[in-house]
């Protein structure tokens, strides 16, 4: 499976970082005064290696699979609501749906092993690598070949996308278990921590989350590295993504990454290739208790904190502006010698 | 000057914020998973009075003014530096331009009281009460003439904008100062509790700021209502930004608060008719230290908090699109029954 991992170089340079720095501190503004929308503009010059770098065709791709452990009755929807979702974002209807239109971007919806066979149509890739993973709790949630196959799916159709931005999304009942347990494996933290009530679980539906995934923990003890872990846990549309994160990085294309299960995935791809972190911008913190634990692990400032916790990639869709804003502050704001505004007093 | 103070009546309405809820809890997804954009939604819907709220035509206004009290060294830049950037703003080069242009916001700056003659064009509203204020440490920086022809004339020129929204910015060298001083005395706060580094001051520069802020404080102690605390402590752009919020909430307009200043404007607005409130969105909570304070005397919940202290309006023209995702959402979005998705098991 590692020859599916393409080595991911860093992009740290001085120069091109000096250089956005000039430029961004020449703009008509108190130096630093745009705070972490300059943190955000120096991000994407580097990724982009340009001082006045353009984002071009993003896509918004929501990955979406099936999940053997959702019925074990770890999430408050039935698993029946992931291919009845993946329907509402073709027909338009969903959150991440409405904010695609609003902000123009290209929604396209990869199953990746969903258990539905969806009529083919226009926006949906049908990547399925089974319907829906196996139970973890009984046996790794996936073979290797199906790992291997996911992650070179998303490397394969990541490859044949235009533009070079990629905004993550996904869809899968039961998912949040899957990033809780790849959490609690790759950082070695207690898997209380890492559940969240999901959809909207209540207390006693937590513990019993809670309980199931420690069961699933103690059942793949051998399970330590990115890709076991990936395999054991799951789930399909993750390892899908992880494959498309690895090829973005590989094309400097820039990640936009949307909450917990999303994020679960750039773990997963920087455990393995830890420059792929340079790529990802961090749309938002959600209001899944572990997504604070999980942007610690990746040392990451998000854009936005308003406390969603609906994935889909709706909070990437929401913060896609702020990128924007970004280059066209770096590209088209006037400096003080063009503008003739006079500098600070010494 | 009360005369010019309408009565702005609560927009308190049980019955549509329940339909607002109803309509919310409707869509396909968890209940509450859109956080703080749902609270969002309820106040947009609440102050157009509808559950499927429209922004119209949406005015930035950016209101500048100069200050008598920017003689006295209380900010890192030279007061030529208001004029300069109101030509930068109608040259399209400042940031607000940029992201006024991204986002389709008309943008339109208003002379209050700048020390310069401006050519007249399109996009400026010539509306100078005096070529700046004058000197608060020596006598309250407005006559109360001036201070109800401020307050008048920004009622007036709100009038006759078009749309539903009116996004505030503003521009001053020297009105931090206003606005800390607006903070101490309204809110009864230490004024160095109030005071900030605006637009970069070091230690020293701050300490000299926080000194002369509260030798003008001790030479106005009459100056308690909020009123004569306006006419004591300027600026003319706060005084008109102040007429324009009480015209727009009494039009029952959306108003988009940018920063520590435009949020100064809203104190003293609300401090005189507590409804006003109801109709403001805060777009950030700013780097500007004490605007953490001002937001908690308003019961704010701003939407971003990136760390910005430029002013102009950039913030709220960065967070205006979440303004349009909330009523895109309320109008555009499935719900369980229409998109066929099964709701949460019991």
């Amino acid at each position: 499976m590692t020859d599916l991992i393409p080595h991911i170089p860093s992009l740290h340079d001085d120069a091109l970082a000096q250089r956005l720095q000039a430029r961004i501190d020449s703009k008509t503004k108190p130096l630093g005064s745009l705070g972490q929308l300059e943190a955000l503009m120096q991000r994407l010059g580097l990724i982009l290696g340009s001082e006045t770098p353009l984002l071009k065709q993003p896509q918004l791709m929501v990955f979406a699979g099936d999940h053997g452990l959702a019925a074990r009755g770890v999430s408050a929807f039935p698993p029946d609501v992931t291919w009845q979702m993946v329907e509402n974002f073709l027909a338009g209807g969903a959150a991440v749906s409405v904010l695609a239109r609003q902000h123009g971007l290209a929604l396209t919806v990869v199953d990746a092993g969903v258990r539905h066979d969806f009529a083919p149509r226009p926006g949906l890739i049908q990547a399925k690598v089974a319907p829906g993973t196996a139970d973890a709790l009984e046996q790794p949630a996936m073979t290797a070949d199906q790992c291997a196959t996911a992650l070179g799916a998303g490397r394969e159709l990541l490859a044949t996308q235009p533009g070079n931005v990629l905004i993550l999304g996904e869809m899968g009942i039961g998912n949040t278990s899957s990033a809780a347990l790849l959490l609690a494996r790759l950082a070695d933290l207690p898997i209380a921590d890492c559940v969240g009530r999901g959809t909207g679980l209540d207390n006693a539906q937590l513990a019993r989350k809670t309980e199931i995934l420690g069961q699933v923990l103690a059942r793949h003890p051998q399970a330590r590295s990115p890709l076991e872990a990936l395999q054991a846990f799951g789930g399909f549309e993750i390892a899908m993504m992880v494959g498309a994160v690895l090829q973005a990085a590989l094309e400097r294309r820039v990640i936009l990454v949307d909450g917990f299960i999303t994020s679960s995935a750039i773990l997963v791809a920087a455990r393995l290739q830890p420059a792929v972190l340079e790529r990802c911008v961090f749309a938002h913190r959600s209001n899944e208790q572990a997504h604070r634990l999980m942007l610690e692990q990746l040392q990451a400032q998000p854009l936005l904190d308003l406390g969603l916790r609906l994935g889909e990639g709706s909070g990437a869709a929401l913060a896609w502006p702020l990128l924007e804003s970004a280059c066209r502050i770096l590209v088209e704001m006037a400096s003080f010698a063009s503008a003739g505004v006079s500098e600070r007093q010494s």
